[in-house]
Order: structure tokens, then C-alpha cells, then sequence
């Protein structure tokens, strides 16, 4: 296996995360986001909302952060927010998931692409803070779009976000949360 | 309309991205794939294929270029490489789809975001070109994997697919098209 053939073979390995399914909705509420077109919408609120970052994230690698961020569902598969999930566990099944998959890539790109997700899933610098903001921000949009989407299929209450939701978005983002909160809140009174 | 209002709408709008369906089916033939996530595919590519950039090449510009490169189509649709296209009239509806597309943002995100998609679309650098090169260098290696794709649906030939598809990726990254032309060749010949 020539070096391109290992790089094509990741990719074409990547190409299982189209058929990952969240809980998620788009926001016209026809059918579940798929993981992979979550990953790029991400990267368009990266983008577009910029401006929402503290001086100390570095844009470029949120952009990076956000593109891996999903790759270990591929063998993990999504966990609903809302659903319950054993943490611990589902940390090792992504390790493992993380180590076959960024295992196909030649040893030098593993090397320098790897660490990108360890940062992301760390969150500990302000870089991955912002990442997982956004992450925790995006579904609540297409859920406000689409009429409530998968806050009633879960039976999600607005305890239930700021709990789960708010504190990453608040953390990485906070006036994404401010915004987030206020529609939130105005959409449980109506419904 | 506060400025976070407009971004969410322009957000939300770019959703229908998920919703434009490609000629291109997944790696696995199981349906044809979105135009948002063969922009997620195509940073993927980036990331992993950069060895394959000339020393001009802004890998960082390249993830940026190929997040925003297909918005237009919310609006012009997909126009797949082997259908018969009039070349003048798409890019006059590209241009009214990006004036109404980036016309959504607060005005200094629109200036600073579009400049990024018109630089790809004209082609002329060497990060464009590069950007290009992959968005061609991507629907080969579906097709490979599903064993012919849409080379099928279109009765496409390998001379096709050189004067088509070839001569972008070989101006933009040498390499992948003298790997991609080796293992096209070997497809036709036991097709």
C-alpha cells in the first residue's frame, strides 16, 4: 500500500460518517441530520461566528477541531444528549474508535491529526472551549427552527438544556448562551 | 433584527445545503450524496492530503474556500460535471445566488467571507487552484468505491473524465491526478 493509497483508504473509511444519524432534525424538520453534514454546518458557525470568540482561540484550529470532532462515531455511533449514556464508557469506546480510525493514516499525519481531537475533547484550552460551544449551540438553532425537534421527541425540558447544554455554550461562547437562553425560554412559554 | 438574528438566519438558511443532492453517490452506492457533506468530505481531504499542496498553498484559506465553495447551490442547484451545462449562465446565477446568499450577514462578515468563495471560483491562485483540484480529486474516489457511480448514469469515459475533471486537478495538485489517472485507467480497462 503506496502512502496515497493509505490516505485515500481514511477517507474513503470517513465517508461512513454521511450515514451516522443524530437526534437532531434539519430545520425544516424533513428528515435527521446526518453526522457529517453537522461537522460542515459547524464549521460555518465557526466562520459566521467568530466574532463570539475570545482573543485567545485560534480560529484555524477550531476549524480543524470541528471537522475530526466526529470521526469516532464512526464506530461509536452518536449519543443523543439528552439520551442516557454511560460517560466513562462511551470515552473508551471512542479511544478505541479513535485509534483504528486515525490508525489507517500514514503515522505522520496521525500524529499531527490526532492531537487536534485529544484538544477538542479535553476542552480544556480556549481553542476547544469554543469548538464545543459551538457543538452544544447548533442544535438548539435547528431545534427552534424545526418547532422543537428533538427536545420533544426526548421529552427535554429547559432545565433539562441549561444543564446539559447551557454550561458548555456558556463556557466557550457566553454570549452565545446569552442569545440561545433568551429564544429558549420565549420558546417553552409558548409551547 | 440584532446582528446575531441575521447570523442564525444566515445560518439557517445555509441548512438547505444538507438538502441539494449531488450525481456522486456515497462510497457505499447506498444513496447520492448531499452538497454539505461533500464540503465536510472535502476539508477532510484537505487536512489529510496536504502534502500534496505547492509551498504557495494556505491550507487554512483551502478549509474556508471549501466550507463556503457550494452555497450558491441552495439557490443554482448542482450542475454535475458530465451534464450539459451552459457555463455562462451558471455563473450569472451563482453570482445572484451569492448576492442573496451573503447578502443574509451583517455587512463586515459578508466582506470578509465572500472574497474567500470568489477567490475559488475564479481559479487564479494557487490556494484556489489547489481547493479545485480536490473538489474534482473527490468524486473519482466515490466512484472507484462504488464501482463506476455516476460514470455509469452518464456514460462517462475515461477521455471524459481526463479533459473534464483531469486537467483541474492536475493544474491544482500533480500528484493526485497522476494517481487518480492510473487507477481510472485500471477501472475502464476491466469495466
Amino acid at each position: 500500500m503506496t502512502r496515497l493509497d493509505q490516505q485515500i483508504a481514511f477517507l474513503n473509511e470517513a465517508d461512513k460518517l454521511k450515514s451516522v444519524l443524530r437526534a437532531t432534525t434539519l430545520a425544516d424538520g424533513s428528515r435527521r441530520e446526518n453526522s457529517a453534514e453537522h461537522s460542515w454546518h459547524l464549521t460555518l458557525y465557526a466562520l459566521v461566528l467568530a466574532d463570539q470568540a475570545g482573543p485567545d482561540v485560534d480560529i484555524n484550529r477550531v476549524l480543524k477541531m470541528l471537522i475530526l470532532h466526529d470521526l469516532v462515531e464512526i464506530d461509536a455511533g452518536d449519543n443523543p444528549i439528552f439520551g442516557n449514556v454511560d460517560v466513562a464508557a462511551m470515552a473508551a469506546q471512542e479511544t478505541i474508535a479513535a485509534d483504528r480510525i486515525f490508525g489507517l493514516l500514514p503515522e505522520d499525519i496521525a500524529e499531527n491529526l490526532r492531537p487536534i481531537w485529544e484538544e477538542f475533547e479535553a476542552a480544556e484550552t480556549s481553542t476547544a472551549q469554543f469548538a464545543k460551544a459551538l457543538d452544544r449551540f447548533q442544535p438548539p438553532m435547528l431545534n427552534l427552527a424545526s418547532g422543537g425537534g428533538s427536545w420533544t421527541e426526548y421529552d427535554v425540558t429547559e432545565d433539562m438544556i441549561a444543564a446539559r447544554v447551557g454550561t458548555k455554550i456558556e463556557r466557550g461562547a457566553p454570549g452565545l448562551w446569552h442569545y440561545a437562553k433568551a429564544r429558549i425560554s420565549a420558546f417553552f412559554e409558548q409551547a
